[in-house]
């Protein structure tokens, strides 16, 4: 019975958490077309479609169909279609054919998360709410949070790359604040502990608090500018080898980088695509769209480096941050005594701890409350298209 | 002055086609979802929005800024993403990124049309209308057509790609008339004339009539049935590399190839898509949707061979065709005294005469009045996804 | 019994033959070191001890084993080795691996040459020699003939595209008549006759003379000179579109290709490469070592055409022919009649009959006496490391 | 003076020292045929003689050209063929091209060693060897016994993926003591420094000594057997996504990896190629020729893990090593206070730090005189063809 396992309160609060998310995943896409939803640039961008339907399809295949008695699966195709890449539960639609999808559209995609909420809610209103179901419930929601960074990302990608430069918002987002006195916070040497120790939601990436030791470090308390970049294009950064990793100048020649995602240098002036449309750069506003590379070579030129993800967890509380996903010095590994779920659940993060780097912090596109010091997000060294910045320690 | 160069009579009937053929293909979209228009599953098949504003630019781009004094142009972006492969007209969208724009939107692509519709029925109406612009609105038309055609052929591959395998009409289309009584047809040796003579419109890889020498040969009446084609497969036909060309054999092993395309063998049943969904093979109806490799193979297996496109034409008038493009034997190569036109016009055909073989007739999905018995169709000989079928000679 | 089948004089004339091309074959590569034998620099050139094993198992493959009793092969892996695209003849070294190779050594594959021809030798000194076998043994002596040409071919590819420019031989080859008088000759329309009707050996692509239509035309009696073609790449041909195929443009535009094969611009003067090493271009010379496209755009530019393999073979008494191979405007197809012998020998030519276009006459690399009017070599129009020139129609 | 900065013993020591090491990478290509120099059967395997001429070419490079007065180049095409990755110094040829240059001849790039060792030994024996000269001619001779250890993979590499399956050496190598005993060794939690301290020769990636703090762990004494392995695959290892990274996963679905690199199933049995030619499968000896997927998927199959390099190396103390090449968990990254250095020496290491694994110890194919507890060697996590093992941390 449920009151043996959760109060009143707790279900009360876990469906006003269940309705916010769900509904801000849906007020995200409310600016697009139809169109926008279908397509796949690149393999690495998906479909909005697919994201609305594949959070749901978390929250059916690990919820619904275990703990609802009686509940009827949508539509068996579905489990094909919006599979991402849990092995555990079947065949799955392959990544880079996600874009070739029209169908289901977007309609009936709509109508599959209604269905499901409806369930889910059902379900959350009755005795057979378990501890168990709780833990897949928050990460289900955490995991739809992470979708709403993507969704976000994709969308920026998808309209960016489009010969029309379509805006996805007419309003100006509230401009960031401008980056002005910048200090190097000096960080004394010995141990420290990192990891999540609370008690409240975390990535099974996080657990595992432990001791580290570090030298005596200074960090920034400001990201790296737009204009402090421009100087490091204008210097003739993206031209010099001397600057970068063998795989990143590699990765400059094959594919002619000479800027952020979305710069484009037009008439002579740089000018970026934003979520309202092409834009002259403002040059206070952190950089933004930048690989590990990128990154690094900065860094490189400015004689200085990244952080490794547990000086930044060390330093956080002695900058603000927030508005981009920093990347660290870390390659993305387990954290001592890390033990995978077992089952599905457990294909969630380990599985990718090989040659993938850690950012910290989070962005502008980070849903509210979805953010916390021992995050541990991770992408390719390559990907410039998250909300990425530099944080520089010396 | 029009009455110089066209009388009334002609200048309605050329308003009358116009009409039609402009509708035509927009119902033939008709039954699609907005999502439907957007995708491109292949580099060969173009999202159907695509075809839609392509074939408008045709009249815009070659006709209307040309001929209308004052025209204004609806869009100057649209000459980047609906020009298909004109190189004398500007840069293009390459093939490929299609299926990666989700704007302009489906109703931007209807508005265009619209407005181009509008403009080019009032020049039609006007004093302007000279034999040159009529030449180029006949062109205009037949490549209207000849791109109806594709957007069948897109459509079948986007649905028929789909895991959901939706049917683009409920309705069943009438059967084809079974194949029953199969006759070989012989023609003597001489000296026949093949190329366009008439006072129409053709193509100009139809001109130049010319005298060919062909030895004694019999033809069929009829074309290969799904029955045959089986017993074809049956036999093992994919997995003997004798009856296979050396690029052919390649593509099946690559490819994984072992029936035509949209069969399915499910449960030990062969199925097949088609527009009206997944549904079991008609052993009487012409097989349909194999390359050129898989015609050739199944003739060798047969111990004939495909007709020569002059041989194909000398003997059309012995049999019925329509149903399927049917691959010839002759690659697709200049008749003597070939001249393409000047201009972009003059990219129409000429550049693509080497490496495809001609198919003769037309389909289930070519657009009425648009056939002829000279008509030179050319694919590359691994394609598949145009309805095509065999017919025989020994 | 042989003196029924073969008179001694035949036998001897046979014993002769093979001794002499068997030999010409190793005095192709005797001026080459070791380590020249064994690369493989792109997927169509072949390392040298490969052409000498692969001709050499030819003989023992479809000869020795199928004809002299208690013959032991060599050694059972060099089937594997050495097979090249016999599907009959069991699993093969894919073609792009040949280069991974170092064994066979060099001095192995001499001895496997040794060791077939002694018992070759002893084989056609026996009474067993029979009408079959003299069959098997021309075919397998006009095979070796097309792989000495390829030697050369592939040789010149290895040794031209070293960075260091070994020469081959030192003592320069008799340089070609410069071309001077040019002339068009007139041929009249007609039916005329094509195809090998001798006694001869021919190969079985050129069997089923037949009767063609043609129409006027008059061609040229000198090959275009590299003065000519200069003019062309000095005209801009190479970046105009509108001379070239479809896909002809795009593989100029994917291979950066300005120039034949081998030419490179030095300081400012074009170069190329011989096989007496780097040298200055000889302007009367006829141009050597372009593909299809290069050939058929430079006749654009010209306003002219190729001819025909039927015009060539036609009018070819009329001039002087045998420098270099000569791209017609035909696609390689079957003839009327044609048929692929039974077994391994049928994969001989009838399976290379798609995407691949005719050229006749020979070059200055085909070895003596493996040349007529009604040979039929080919190629993919892509390649430019044959000894390949040009002829004009007009 | 040389007086001055070294003494005369210290050049006496170094005379000998480049006399052994350049002997011993002419010894390791002795049982070669010249035609095992020349090929280059994937990327990441290089040609012999390109190894021979490389580490020749780096004393010429570094050493010659910049310290000995008069010093004539070998041969000016030599720096642009011999360059392996060096962007400072020039032009190189690009890696997948070695195998196609015949040219230089194995017995030019002897002839190559014999000039530079002559020059090397006469400028070691002036008054003008200088500290940092000592400290370049150190760095190219553990860079030439690095290239001795690539030399034997890669020769194994080659030999072991001919069909012929040739041997490399007549004699069995001494059986490596098989693994009896195995415990696991505790080690205690705390702080512990790693990184070199000494002060002979290390690379730039082991300095910065650092401390770190470890949780308690304990270290298996043995490495991981064949047979160990091989109940691994008969567990259905390789079928079972569970145990593998994604990208790991995906590296034995495209590349069908069923069993360590040179492992062969034949007609039931295990086998393995080894320098002696194919064998039986010895049960007790450590299985090598694993990538670090493999090595992390046993460790997941025996629920346990690979050390990190700082446990790896504070715990060396306590086991054997030395057979094989240890993979770690850590990925390869700086040491704090990593500096590379200036120039084309600086491109030694630190531009690899990203998407590679460190492995620890060193195996059966490195050079006497070239381990020690601190080196950093680092690999591409897929890459098998070196002599790698499994030790387990638990």
């Amino acid at each position: 019975m449920q009151n043996n396992t959760l109060d009143v309160y707790k279900a009360e609060v876990l469906i006003k958490k269940y309705r916010e998310v769900r509904k801000h995943s849906e007020s995200i896409c409310a600016p697009l077309e139809i169109e926008d939803y279908v397509v796949q640039p690149v393999v690495d961008v998906s479909p909005p479609k697919w994201h609305l339907g594949h959070t749901t399809w978390f929250f059916e295949t690990f919820i619904l169909k275990s703990y609802f008695k009686g509940y009827e699966e949508y539509d068996a195709q579905y489990n094909f279609v919006f599979n991402s890449y849990y092995e555990t539960v079947g065949a799955r639609v392959v990544r880079t054919d996600r874009g070739n999808l029209s169908r289901p559209s977007v309609a009936d995609v709509y109508s599959y998360r209604d269905y499901v909420d409806e369930n889910m809610l059902a379900l959350l209103q009755t005795d057979e709410v378990t501890d168990d179901m709780c833990t897949l419930l928050e990460l289900g929601l955490n995991h739809e949070q992470q979708h709403q960074e993507l969704l976000l990302s994709d969308i920026k990608y998808i309209l960016g790359h489009n010969p029309l430069f379509p805006s996805y918002s007419k309003e100006k987002t509230v401009p960031l604040q401008p980056v002005t006195n910048k200090h190097f916070i000096p960080i004394g040497e010995g141990i420290y502990e990192i990891g999540y120790k609370g008690n409240g939601f975390c990535f099974d990436n996080e657990l595992g608090s432990h001791k580290v030791y570090l030298e005596a470090f200074e960090i920034s308390d400001a990201l790296i500018t737009n204009a402090e970049y421009l100087e490091f294009i204008t210097a003739g950064g993206y031209q010099d080898f001397r600057f970068w990793h063998s795989e990143g100048w590699d990765w400059v020649q094959q594919n002619n980088v000479s800027a952020p995602l979305y710069w484009h240098s037009i008439d002579g002036r740089w000018m970026y695509y934003t979520l309202t449309g092409l834009t002259e750069i403002a040059p206070d506003e952190p950089v933004c769209h930048i690989s590990f590379y990128e990154s690094t070579a900065f860094a490189a030129w400015k004689g200085m480096r990244l952080p490794t993800e547990a000086e930044w967890e060390v330093a956080s509380a002695h900058f603000n941050w927030g508005t981009r996903w920093e990347w660290t010095g870390s390659a993305y590994l387990p954290y001592p005594r890390y033990k995978k779920d077992e089952g599905a659940i457990g294909e969630y993060n380990g599985k990718f701890m090989v040659n993938q780097m850690v950012l910290r912090g989070s962005s502008v596109a980070t849903p509210q409350g979805h953010s916390r010091t021992t995050y541990r997000n991770f992408f390719h060294p390559r990907l410039q298209w998250q909300f990425t910045g530099i944080r520089l320690v010396k």
